[in-house]
């Protein structure tokens, strides 16, 4: 396994606001910016050290945040930790008692394939699994 | 400023039932334990890449984190940036329509000094800023 947090992706009502943080307060420019349309999301990318913050914003009522948004409101989204073999992890995953919430990788941006795994086995934490093709 | 992440805070119920993901599956040996009792807290360090992950779980029912743990149950706690002079950033945090949560910082552990900024100002994550002294 790689030892690396990936990115930590924090959900936004707008990314123009949070940048008051990020860029006001810490001084970092954004690496970039992307607008996923199947996925209804503006996101912006922060890199700080040797991981990522990726800021989510919805760009529509029915975009894979929204829920998120209405019933917790903004805030830590989830985790993703970069693995070498996301197949393999997939597998030992399910050994050790944690619950993949799928049995195949999907493929991620950027060229990844991903898995994430059930909150309710990973301490309360939505958590990525991301190999890099 | 700096640009790294020093920690991200999540806490949990039980840190030998957590280490199922960070040891078990990611394969990485925490770094370290803490008892601290004063805030009823026992800290374990994972670090991963160029930052660290610290499992928060109370070890009494008024701890730090317990009505957290209540209220939200088991999750991300809070991140934690590190930055050259705090006092700077808390100036230039009121600035900017932030909202640290005290005036002057505080220490923390590891001979720091900490300032947390109120979530409501910094997108729903608690975040804190952090000098190395």
């Amino acid at each position: 396994m790689k030892n690396k947090i990936d990115h930590i992706g924090i959900v936004v009502k707008s990314i123009d606001d949070a940048l008051k943080f990020y860029n006001g307060l810490l001084g970092i420019t954004p690496a970039g910016e992307e607008i996923l349309e199947d996925r209804g999301l503006r996101v912006c990318f922060i890199e700080i050290g040797d991981t990522r913050i990726e800021l989510l914003q919805p760009t529509r009522e029915d975009s894979e945040v929204s829920k998120f948004l209405e019933k917790k409101g903004e805030g830590l989204h989830h985790v993703a930790y970069e693995v070498e073999n996301v197949k393999e992890a997939i597998e030992k995953a399910k050994e050790i008692g944690l619950k993949p919430l799928s049995d195949e990788p999907k493929p991620g941006a950027h060229n990844t394939s991903v898995v994430f795994m059930h909150p309710k086995t990973t301490n309360g934490v939505l958590t990525e699994l991301l190999q890099h093709n």
